[in-house]
């Protein structure tokens, strides 16, 4: 007789994951598990899981004691996570609707293997301070299919490695062809994360109030490490923030609007007693609910 | 309020489907409704839906009084379609396990827009009579991405058409790209599906009986009209075994096993008194059920 368990599907900017609840840790999932619950065909079908777990009953939680609960988020390979910058909102709005924690004058601490996150809500959806971050400037080149020339790029580090290309006009971007990896050079020892992006103010000032004061705005596709082109990529989309932030240098905006083939991500710097930290913020929703027999 | 409907997720070597029951009719899903259901990332994802709704209940059901349950399929962009050789076999697989029918010494009728449909049990799992079939043998040349040289095809209608292709060795089917859609020389008018295959005697005859005498093996991989390569296509599948025994002759085995990238199918060819069926079949899973709000 299989075990059975419940689960509930939520995606952020298209970034889908199968949430677990497993209050006690009594559910040690095999990566064969993960990965079939993960299948998009034979499967759910998710990018991720994220475990609802209190981090009182994880030995690995130990180093989260400040956050009552710790997303125990795994890839659709089954391997273990440090961070998910969308799945941590799936997650947060998990949490809330199952009347597991509040988020209303403080923040939602959520522990994660990269430590505990602050969470709040913004007009967006939620905001969660991803921490420091580094800018590389040495000299990156990359080529893409579909585009004429190599171009330069900027290494940005946010917990894991980005380069971010700016590309001339829209079209540009729409006429990349990601279904091939772009080749960085020097290439990167662990490889790398690459976004391509354009300034998106004329687009963006003809939609509904996404253009402020003070606001920057881009428009942004990524090749994730490892996966290909996606729909959304929450680290990316903070690091191509950060990256058109660099190039504009002083006096440039400290606050973004990121469009990406999946919805529209917002993205923050601030100033912290340990240096700048870059928030990201965007929607959360869940989709449904249901039972799955464990393979 | 969103209407929350109960549902079931199933699928027949990788082709999957979000099974709705809704015996007396009374849901009426637009397509756009039917796509988002189907959206990979931000809804369940499948390659459809089957409406589970009583013959009786449904005006189009006048057309196949002679089944209780009528299989409403519907494409992932909402259109409605006639049959699927591997959405029913779920389909049935669903009757049987929500006890709405049973399967034991008379054949299961099911209603479709390609008329009533019998299924039976077989060793792989359900078999479906596909009706009668048609051998086009005028001159076809099919290039690839992969190929050397355009290769010849062979015509096959089994309700909707197949362009079948015979490649020399394994080697040539794994080397073939279908990322890009092949090109059909004439071009047919209301475009094809296009179907490579190989002999798998070799490869068959070391796994777990597959190869049994009297009975072809071949391996298949499939571009499908409209949508590109998939794991599996049921009509494709009998097409191939129909292709490979035109050219084998007199003498072809009228049974054949199948490999295709989601899994393993069989087809049987009987002389029936209109003239040869095509029967196909092969396994069926309901993954798991949960309950979804509509869009």
């Amino acid at each position: 007789m299989p075990q059975t368990v419940a689960f509930t599907k939520g995606q952020g900017t298209g970034n889908d994951f199968v949430i677990i609840p497993d209050p006690d840790g009594a559910l040690a999932l095999s990566d064969a598990q993960v990965a079939a619950l993960c299948d998009r065909r034979f499967g759910i079908g998710a990018d991720g899981t994220l475990r609802v777990v209190r981090s009182a009953a994880l030995v690995e939680g130990a180093a989260t004691p400040d956050a009552e609960w710790f997303m125990d988020y795994r890839n659709a390979d089954g391997s273990a996570a440090e961070m998910c910058g969308n799945g941590i909102r799936v997650f947060a709005k998990y949490l809330l609707e199952a009347r597991l924690a509040t988020l209303d004058d403080a923040p939602l601490l959520i522990g994660t293997r990269a430590g505990t996150k602050r969470v709040t809500r913004n007009d967006l959806g939620f905001e969660v301070d991803l921490g420091l971050f580094a800018v590389d400037d040495s000299e990156i080149v990359v080529h893409a299919r579909g585009l004429d020339v190599p171009r330069p790029g900027v290494g940005i580090d946010v917990g894991n490695p980005h380069i971010v290309i700016a590309l001339g006009d829209p079209a540009e971007l729409d006429a990349l062809d990601l279904t091939v990896q772009p080749v960085v050079t020097p290439a990167p020892p662990h490889g790398t994360n690459i976004e391509f992006v354009v300034p998106a103010a004329a687009r963006h000032a003809q939609g509904p109030g996404l253009v402020r004061a003070g606001v920057g705005a881009i428009r942004m596709r990524v090749f994730e490490r490892g996966v290909g082109e996606t729909l959304s990529c929450g680290t990316g989309v903070a690091a191509s923030a950060l990256a058109v932030r660099h190039w504009a240098g002083a006096g440039a905006p400290d606050e973004w609007s990121v469009e990406v083939p999946g919805g529209t991500l917002g993205v923050r710097v601030v100033a912290e007693r340990d240096g700048d930290h870059v928030l990201l913020s965007g929607p959360a929703a869940l989709v449904y609910s249901g039972e799955v027999a464990l393979a």
